[in-house]
């Protein structure tokens, strides 16, 4: 089957890709990504339009198949864009002072450098840790601080111990009074002790480990966890005649959606040309970014702080979903392909899971006459990925419902990372103590979520900001001064706007061409935000700098293509400057305003939203999934609740089990 | 079963209670409300340590087994408390010029009498309605708006057309062109006609019902739906084990939560003696009012504002639920027993259920090192109830999880109230067309949740507000310009408080007589509000005067017994000034402050929420459920994750089924 020009490229594609690039660079070539080049917009629009006329109509002719390809050559990182039909390299680029993503065999290289490092084991000798213990080095990116080099890659290596002989033995537990920074060439330039106390910037004691900070209650292995609770009684899904989705290679259709599902190196899971009923919603959704800094402003903690997406990456760090595990009832899988340093295509099993969940009650409507109640059940249509980077989960989830709305869900889990902190010293205010000499410090976590819509196809779309407002008590337009209306304004032109719960303001991206015919007013989606703290990092920081879309809560812009990395498109140890309010501020000091025009135009949203995470005690040794939610929901887009047809429920359809009260026993 | 001093009345204590009542009365007495006069705290909480205390210690002394009655006597209003045990009235109250919730006879009388009103008679006639229509009356209690005099009870009529022989089609579809006031001895005072278009504030015109409206698309009973899908497969949910949840009377007991369930005419649904792992979290668990104003001005629309507890009761109006329609799974039903005008016990069968749910995952974590994954999926405890306010529906849930938090959510569903709008005009700002000549128009939903806490026992506790606040840059203390830290104030002195994310501000009730033995830190639980618009009605409106606790998100107040409703005791025709801005106010202007004081006591929180409902045409003709959800989280009150010896997910104990790509036939 020929791939759809928006399937994730196959491993022969990968793999011919990087044979097209050999030819121009030999052997002295290091692969780090092998990647769908997306088809520019305007070639897609009229494929699509095309395709969706259905079988009989023309047949579509596909944009060229191309790869975009990171690779390493000459020692230089260089971008090439690979035409896979007519086999040559259309585009290439040398990004000087660029850096790639992180490179776990670099970053594991790290570690055994620091550990073989002579006054690396000189301090830990000096730590005088108990028998038997393992030292684990916890390599991270280097967080752009303005006093290493930005030209090159630097690490940074954190020390934690394992007290264990079990290798799943939660060594967070112990984060060690050592911090290594690592030279490009894995050479340990620094060593260092870390803070103590609120007001020491470098620790100059040289203390051994404190024996009071031994203790078991950090354990959450199964096999170091004694006392598990029994009294969870199983729960099963059954689908007797299954799923109600159906696949076709990366489309999906349910319930009057249909979506094609993308998964790429960097933003892991991506769906594209978004349909319910047949009419275009969405061409893209996506996570766009991620930052988590933190908030500890203690030399060298400013230096945490890490670009999930750009830097470390959603698709290179996809869990391999297990069944009955991640996901409960009848489930799907989709496999993403990955590429290793020689061009080779590397599978990733089961990377996204595809099910249906019952989601309580769709709608109801009892008429108080006849006493006659109707009810429809909601069913949802779940896609779930799931990233492990270093401690901490994501979990990743688009809903989507039946009544045409879809809600995007971020659930943060995983192991807070640790800074040390002396044995009874709870006066450190960047965190909270989690175990004996273990502070886990407030940070925060900000997503961005790109909505390229297509409201009634994909151009002639503009934002309105709608807001409610009471009426002024007025004699006669508002005599019992209770009145209230909304107020709305078309954005003119590219911007960061800001939530405003109080004002009701609301979010909606309409086709001001089309009109519905029962409501008269233009056909719309509007944003359900996740109302979140922006950046706290001051506008003159490297975090901010760099962090450009944590600054705002909702964006628009004119779509371009390849304008998908709100933060700027390399982030490893970037300075700045190359993100979202970048791009805005650029066009508009350019020319007439056309470039930044947003009305009546082809737009794309983008959400920023996140958590504070000021630690609790019960976020430890694991944490309980924190859910931060979006949605999505039509606004005058249909003639009616889309999900009136839905089927009612009865008892016959939903086998439901009648409990009478069980006693314990 | 002796009953727990939380439990209902049963219904042979509801006659008891009206036969004491009859030894005051006689025969002259038509009985409002027969319910449980819950008890004092102070006895409660000392009957609870000793229940606490287990078998074996001193048998706990209930507190005397008291009955609230409301009822007329003498055509007063009055209020009695009943002492069951001793047989005798211990209070009683004659509540002149209050009015009583309503009372669906006399509802119906209304509109009766409406019908038959030889004005109302000439204006049906002058419409020429339709052969075969059946004109529909849907009386409402009239919102206060100081034209008719306050003493007495007033009746709103709105016309409907019902254009089918179907009791079940939906009349909301064609709102008509005539109002009616009823008097409280249900004679017509006024017929006239309703407003048309932006400016006309009363219409004067007499149209005949315009033709064009007739349409079939506004139906959703399955009986006058055609075209229900059919691709959505059946969903079932298998317990092999049963639930894992225990009941004993109205004591639930389930994964470590105990909690007993309670249920009154006015609030429905109530929770009590919330614990986990033994330990007291919260006293009492409420929605304590409702109220839904609409936003159009013109009259008499402003008497359009419901208080959907105080007026209508939400367990008086509490919905039957059906297995496997309302509820999946295996489900536990609770009865509720109301009273008849003649003190009759009334049984109100399954007006809440009980039931688990798999919420995705709980938590998640992957050692990198060893690619080693573990997780556990999220078990909840649902507790619904669903009530009908004539044309819309309220889905309240408590949802517990493992990890010892709590989420209540409202869903608002079912069909919303429409006004006649002439054909084809979509100007009028107050609304959304929905269908040919019907208009929805904007509407405000504002919730308030009673959360009566007792974090570590009811006394010493107190509301800390938390903000997240960037630290100023500092060459020395922060260097790198990215520090954050929280800013704590404890609240001294009841009050009324807004939300704001901008500074992650938090709520957090806490114990400072008692210290976390990690952290360090006070015991404590946090509330995740649902960010929502206040109040839009003016500060000088009745709405405003009588809706008091609809002006701030947050309200602290001192734990007083029955003081449980914000907008005041009775909410029928009330003038305002009754509310719990009315109590803070009062109290703090007397004496020394003693009276207001909040920190380290016995509190209340309550949270207002919901939502500025802008119809959109996807709401109609039946609205899919509109969430809202508010959190309650604890915070450093345990040593780590509650839920972290939750059942590691493993495939044997879920049985999910793995699906091959299925395309479509």
């Amino acid at each position: 089957m020929t791939p759809h020009p928006f399937d994730p490229l196959r491993p022969e594609e990968i793999s011919l890709a990087a044979e097209i690039v050999k030819t121009w660079t030999g052997d002295d070539v290091v692969f780090r990504a092998i990647t769908l080049a997306e088809p520019p917009k305007k070639d897609m629009v009229s494929f699509l339009d095309i395709e969706r006329a259905g079988p009989g109509a023309q047949s579509p002719a596909p944009p060229p198949r191309q790869a975009r390809v990171q690779l390493f050559h000459g020692r230089v990182l260089h971008e090439a864009v690979v035409d896979l039909d007519r086999r040559v390299i259309v585009a290439k680029e040398a990004l000087h002072g660029r850096h790639s993503y992180i490179d776990t065999g670099f970053m594991e290289k790290a570690a055994e450098a620091c550990l073989a490092d002579p006054r690396v084991q000189e301090e830990i000798e000096s730590l005088n840790l108990p028998e038997g213990a393992t030292v684990v080095v916890e390599p991270w990116a280097y967080a752009t601080d303005g006093v290493k080099d930005m030209k090159d890659r630097w690490t940074m290596g954190w020390f934690y111990l394992r007290l264990s002989d079990n290798p799943d033995a939660n060594y967070y537990a112990y984060p060690l009074d050592i911090c290594a920074e690592i030279s490009p060439t894995l050479q340990v330039t620094s060593v260092y002790r870390l803070p103590s106390g609120a007001n020491d910037k470098t620790h100059s004691r040289r203390n051994e480990f404190d024996r009071r900070r031994i203790h078991t209650t950090s354990e959450y292995h199964p096999d170091l966890v004694d006392d598990r609770r029994t009294t969870t009684r199983p729960y099963h899904v059954s689908q007797p005649e299954g799923p109600s989705f159906t696949t076709e290679g990366n489309l999906i259709r349910w319930e009057k959606w249909t979506m094609r599902i993308g998964f790429n190196y960097r933003e892991g899971m991506t769906l594209h040309d978004v349909r319910y009923d047949g009419r275009s919603l969405y061409y893209r959704l996506s996570l766009s970014e991620m930052f988590v800094p933190y908030s500890d402003p203690r030399a060298p903690y400013p230096r945490k702080a890490a670009f999930d997406l750009g830097n470390d990456g959603a698709g290179i760090n996809a869990n391999n979903l297990a069944l009955g595990c991640d996901c409960l009832g009848h489930i799907k899988y989709f496999d993403g392909w990955l590429t290793a340093a020689s061009g080779t295509p590397v599978r990733m099993p089961n990377v996204i899971c595809c099910h249906e969940a019952d989601d309580g009650i769709l709608w109801k409507h009892t008429n108080f006459r006849t006493g006659n109640a109707v009810v429809t059940r909601s069913r949802v249509l779940v896609l779930q990925t799931i990233v492990t980077v270093s401690n901490y989960e994501y979990i990743f989830l688009f809903y989507f419902q039946q009544d045409a709305s879809l809600f995007y869900e971020v659930r943060a889990t995983g192991i807070m990372s640790t800074v040390p902190v002396d044995v009874g010293d709870s006066a450190v205010p960047y965190g909270v103590n989690v175990a004996p000499g273990a502070m886990a410090p407030g940070h925060q976590h900000l997503f961005c979520l790109r909505v390229d819509p297509a409201v009634g196809g994909h151009a002639n779309n503009s934002l309105v900001v709608e807001e409610s407002h009471p009426l002024p008590p007025d004699e006669a337009a508002n005599p019992f001064a209770m009145g209230f209306a909304t107020r709305s304004r078309t954005v003119e032109a590219e911007a960061g706007l800001d939530l405003d719960f109080a004002s009701n303001r609301t979010f909606k991206v309409v086709n001001e061409a089309r009109r519905n015919p029962v409501t008269g007013t233009p056909i719309g989606v509007k944003l359900l935000p996740c109302y979140s703290q922006m950046l706290l990092a001051h506008p003159s920081s490297y975090h901010a700098r760099r962090a450009e879309y944590a600054t705002h809560a909702v964006w628009v812009t004119r779509y371009r293509d390849d304008e998908l990395f709100p933060a700027g498109r390399h982030t490893m140890q970037s300075l700045g400057g190359e993100g979202i309010a970048s791009w805005i501020q650029e066009r508009a000091r350019k020319g007439d305003g056309e470039e930044s025009a947003v009305r009546d135009r082809d737009i794309v949203l983008w959400h920023t939203f996140g958590s504070t995470h000021n630690p609790r005690i019960e976020d430890w040794p694991v944490m309980p999934c924190e859910k931060m939610v979006v949605g999505l929901k039509p606004v005058n887009f249909f003639t009616a609740n889309p999900g009136l047809d839905v089927p009612i429920s009865t008892q016959e359809r939903s086998c439901s089990v009648l409990v009478e009260g069980r006693r314990p026993e």
